[in-house]
């Protein structure tokens, strides 16, 4: 691609160097930022500009927050004594969209995967020690997603805070609701079989 | 999508507010700056800043640069008898990137559309007029897309300019090289067989 402009090559690379987007597609939204008013672009740039200034982590379950404490964990009416494990905030945005949870989180940041290099250390471990320490937690709902990875960080942490006296469990994971059985996967079905919940009538 | 912060919400409008970047896209993208450096960010947000404060309408021909005449039409080795008038920039780039053409060109800023309310009042068509009335210029090429809009363009234009005494032409339209004839649309096959062209033995 032959650029007429030092600017909009620079600009260009700058949109391409995000994932998933490819030098046409930047090329496209420099475009796109020239066409519309000066301000458009202050507006856009500022609106990242303040997100990377003002972000901080949550000091008690490391979301992602405008404030020391993110807006769940400082929410009075939330379950205090039931706490979520998820890998990730986009993760912890997928569960709170589903409306049906009302206990608080735990972000690790990650799950335990040796091939890429990330052990216990590098997960946000200890702050949930030290939050079931505090004794005010009664269970622990590991939403991590069954991988040979997360079983081992389900493993793992479960090795840890069994001892001391909480409440462990996993989310439920079998056939997807809607789905059809004929389409699920070897293993899922299998294991969905094995892991038979009783129907209760009500 | 519910955000755990004002600071996300604002910079992932930002980003879904770009062609083409739903919500989705752009919380992955937000994500992906906040998991990098902070300079990284920076250094986004400049190249855009950058752009939009220096880029430069070129006073010849209109193709974006950094200077107040562009690359293209400030190289003494480009023929400046010969101007090639596109649609926009990018289709401009498009021909640079054949390194075929080593002629000049004029952007103009769109094509005549009733229906989008665009107007020959609104495209840059006076200063085109202007430059072929300096004398200098003998060939116009319209490389424009051949759609209704296109052609009611290069009407216009050619009857504009041809009273000037300049040679007014079209880029070669018909059935692309590589293409099966069994898959070209009618319309092109139909033209192709009425504007053949004799076959030269060399």
């Amino acid at each position: 691609m032959t650029f007429s402009s030092r600017l909009i090559e620079k600009a260009v690379e700058a949109f391409a160097s995000l994932p998933g987007i490819g030098r046409k597609s930047a090329l496209r939204l420099v475009l796109h930022l020239l066409k519309q008013d000066k301000s458009a672009t202050e507006q856009f740039t500022a609106a990242i500009t303040a997100l990377r200034e003002g972000i901080r982590e949550c000091q008690v379950c490391h979301n992602l927050a405008d404030e020391a404490v993110c807006h769940i964990c400082a929410d009075a009416r939330r379950d205090r004594s039931l706490v979520c494990v998820v890998e990730n905030i986009r993760d912890l945005m997928a569960i709170e969209d589903t409306n049906q949870y009302r206990g608080v989180y735990h972000v690790l940041g990650g799950v335990i995967s040796p091939i890429e290099g990330i052990g216990p250390g590098d997960l946000n471990i200890g702050t949930l020690e030290e939050r079931v320490r505090q004794g005010e937690i009664r269970e622990i709902i590991m939403a991590i997603s069954p991988t040979i990875e997360g079983e081992t960080t389900i493993y793992y942490l479960s090795k840890k805070l069994l001892p001391l006296g909480v409440q462990v469990s996993t989310i439920a994971r079998g056939v997807a609701f809607g789905g059809d059985l004929e389409y699920a996967d070897e293993v899922t079905l299998g294991r969905s079989i094995a892991a038979r919940t009783p129907y209760i009538v009500k």
